[in-house]
């Protein structure tokens, strides 16, 4: 042997999140110069969108670039609630902190490590902190923000502490970071926000651009959203491990039956007898659990055993109180707005659920013609798909997206596409959860979880359907028109041939008469002829029904 | 305002990067059953490897998979020099720990979070630690390993310590895990296992199916590879924060100038002075740095000034000490041995650097015909990228990796593959360096920074090259033995004719020498027809000179 293990083992060493994502930059998304300033832009938006919405503000966010020396600056400034002074530091200048990681909750930002990320790599990259101004209450608070790597700790230097005597209220960020570059291509941060602004109907928001020029898009909607409320797991999509952990975690109530009414959606009184039902020893496959037993004093084996049962209960759908789309109306507006297209076909499908018990819903719409689709270099058009996780664009890794990739599977041929890489075709996806599953830190695709992936490509295909209508409507119309076409050539001479049949002078009453009805009956036709629906689309709608019930009359009666 | 900000900042929270990964299991990787027991065994077989490397011991490795109840029970045991008890509850329960982190060093793992991952991932989906013998030195230690998620701390149990009189060592490592499923798919474990063979011809290891198949992978090569050294950065390829970084931490070294040739490669006297020439105050764009400094006091701006010093001056390449390629021998007898191509294309290229100062090499093969390509359900075949990283396989996210992206951006029809998804073509890419920048902690896709995408493309196109001269042979030759065919079918007349003119009565010899000069003549031009060098390789050729001296010889004439 060369080496004892010992020997092998001296530089044994333990190191913060902070140093691993030092060395690992490109898995915050800092990969490209471009790429790099779009994603500091997206952490700082998203934060500002989540806090606004939260505290019920109509949002109104400031970006400014500008080529500074070798670096870029780089500044936000909302008018959200702010944040306090106690968590300041710890918000921007430490990694895994922050409101949104533990909670059952819609919200852009998830992970805590985003503003901070970028509080890194200013540092990495020009070696300046971050400058902050926070006000709330009635405080005001500038310092600079850096972190000190080895530790994953904030460190504040230059604070400045402010009465804040008018009331004002929001966040200022401002960075200088290198390895950076602004430019307008379809990555850059300006088609970023744009694409905020498109799914963000009662947002304000500029840019300057480092050329000086300054760009806004308005909010078309004055209505602040309404606030989004957490919510509880359901006990459908809930894991044996988040069980035991809930379990173990409960503080007030002392009996299982008691635990599972007050921490799960939808879990009534005849729920828990149910679930008694299930769990007395004697079905095959499930163990006993005594559902008057302490929760801290749950086992793996007896939370098996009840994740079994509730696989076996009829369920509520979970409530949608939780989700927030942005709904058919806004949606449209927004694409009318922006592409004009010739037709939109807008599918909204209810909630579902997936492993962990997060509810979710996807939002597609389809528009085609007009300013639809993308143009290329030799200006040819092709598709275009703009992708949303909770209304925060999806701008890169488009290729391991669930997006991405339903569509890719989807035949489009069956919807009358028949070339779709020749379509003026934008697909327009929306995910919503509580929980979105990132394929990695830099949260810019959805992981293809089956029933996301199953949902999302549901979701495009109904979208589709509506789509397809138009365009075998265009196709029939132009045959429909052709037979017409044909028919009105002869009608004068009929009409003539007619009239004097009937010995009556006047042919163009008769003329008139056949126009009318050559043109009703074409039209009619068009209009009663049936849509088969597909195979496909019913197997769909059995799926759909199994292990949910998706009425809201049941709630009121069982809930 | 709806909320005080107070309010909303109430629930803003720390939490430990295992609670990050239980939440985010999918950006380990673990997505997917039968993707989530590949990354199991990917972690546990790349830690045996890396360690048996170290200790210069020829790896053997049996990974056993089970099936048990409604989990998988996977065990790996390896022959490497085990685990100290000091380290072994860190190595395998806590994450961010490990001894690869902070080296800078070719080897597969380097992350500190894969196995204690798999801990994690046992725990949330079977409930169960994970049980592990390590034997070294005198010592056998078995115990049981979980993690504490909240606090990312290990804990043991069941620990027991015996005396290791036979000197035995290895580790021996058994988990249960739910969630994941056995199958011999293209990303299953056994053709995991099988890549892995492909690259490491000195790896005997066997896998255990859970239908109770063995299949074993001997070893074809008896010789432990040389030792992998530790290197130092070079001046190249560092950047500003790792500069200051570096300077700071210096212990022993009370000037610039000797912390430069101590801990740099390639920086000798002579580069000492050049750099003092640079940063004298009087060179535009550059400010002036006193080497005598004391290296804790060095300033950022004085390293922007240093990194830009850096990039006026010629440096030797870096040292390839540090990287181990598999080499073209092996590489040519592993790939016979499995695909028996009609033709094999290797290209070895001199080492590169990449930002951040890590060295790296790029070994490709092309395969042609025989067993090589993809077969398809349809019996057809198709092309195939076989991807490693530092000897690893990658298997999974080969949308997202810079291989299969050069792949994609390479027009074969250039070096005569007229529709590559037709043609029984596998290309082989092994990148190796002292840091793979993966696009995320599931490790399986190399990202696309600049000079690494780059030489990836040129290493195939390099291969690709050869492949040509063999494709076009092919098709010159048919060609040729068309010709040939043509004046051979005439030689016999041509022979009785020139007999009778020359008054000669056998016609034969003349025919055999007829026949000679037209094979010869054939044969010739088959051999000396030249091949054109292509723009895009003197381009390449141009920018491979930049900035680097690739030649060994000045090496000691500087060194």
């Amino acid at each position: 042997m060369g080496s004892s293990s010992a020997n092998i083992f001296k530089n044994f060493k333990e190191h913060s999140i902070a140093e691993f994502f030092k060395k690992n930059k490109q898995m915050l998304g800092f990969s490209g110069k471009v790429r790099s300033l779009t994603m500091i832009v997206h952490e700082y938006i998203t934060n500002s969108l989540d806090a606004a919405e939260e505290a019920s503000i109509l949002p109104e966010i400031d970006v400014q670039i500008q080529e500074v020396g070798p670096n870029y600056k780089v500044s936000v400034q909302d008018n959200g609630p702010g944040i306090p002074k106690k968590h300041l530091a710890k918000a921007l200048g430490q990694m895994l902190t922050g409101t949104k990681f533990h909670r059952f909750m819609q919200q852009r930002g998830q992970q805590g490590i985003g503003a901070a990320g970028c509080t890194l790599f200013a540092q990495l990259t020009s070696g300046k902190p971050i400058y902050v101004v926070s006000e709330y209450d009635e405080l005001r608070i500038k310092c600079n923000i850096a972190i000190d790597i080895q530790t994953n700790t904030p460190v504040i230097t230059n604070e400045i502490i402010e009465e804040n005597k008018e009331g004002k209220h929001g966040l200022y960020i401002e960075g200088y970071f290198g390895d950076v570059k602004y430019d307008r291509s379809s990555q850059g941060p300006l088609e970023y926000i744009k694409r905020t602004a498109l799914a963000n109907p009662h947002l304000t928001i500029s840019l300057l651009e480092p050329t000086g020029e300054r760009i806004t898009f308005s909010r078309s909607s004055d209505v602040v959203p309404p606030k989004i409320e957490e919510t509880l797991p359901h006990p459908l999509g809930i894991g044996v491990a988040d069980l035991v952990d809930l379990a173990h975690k409960e503080k007030e109530e002392k009996t299982l039956k008691n635990f599972f009414q007050k921490r799960f959606q939808r879990f009534s009184l005849q729920k828990v007898e149910e679930l008694k039902a299930l769990v007395d020893g004697t079905k095959e496959g499930i163990g006993f659990v005594d559902l008057l037993k302490d929760p801290k004093e749950l086992k793996w084996e007896e939370a098996e055993a009840l994740i079994k049962a509730f696989a076996q209960i009829k369920w509520i759908a979970p409530s949608a109180d939780c989700l927030r789309p942005i709904g058919p109306e806004r949606i449209q507006a927004s694409l009318v707005h922006i592409l004009a297209p010739d037709f939109l076909a807008i599918a909204q499908r209810p909630r579902k659920i997936y492993k962990g018990g997060y509810p979710f819903m996807v939002e597609t719409a389809i528009a085609w013609g007009g300013h639809a689709g993308r143009r290329l270099a030799n200006s040819e058009v092709t598709y275009d798909v703009i992708r949303y996780a909770n209304c925060a664009p999806l701008i890169f890794d488009s290729y391991a997206c669930a997006i991405t990739q339903a569509v890719k599977e989807i035949d489009w041929k069956r919807y009358g596409i028949k070339d779709i890489e020749h379509e003026p075709l934008t697909i327009f996806v929306n995910f919503i959860s509580v929980y979105v599953p990132y394929i990695s830190t830099g949260k810019q695709a959805i992981s293809p979880e089956e029933e996301v992936y199953q949902e999302i490509k549901y979701s495009i295909m109904d979208a589709a359907r509506r789509l397809q209508l138009y365009i075998s409507g265009i196709n029939r119309e132009k045959e429909i028109q052709n037979r017409r076409n044909v028919i009105m050539r002869y009608i004068s001479q009929v009409s003539k041939d007619l009239a004097e049949l009937a010995e009556i002078k006047d042919y163009l009453p008769i003329e008139q008469k056949l126009k009318e009805i050559t043109q009703t009956r074409y039209m009619t036709k068009l209009l009663t002829e049936e849509n088969e629906e597909e195979p496909e689309q019913q197997e769909k709608n059995k799926k759909e029904q199994n292990g949910l019930e998706n009425h809201e009359e049941k709630e009121k009666e069982d809930g």
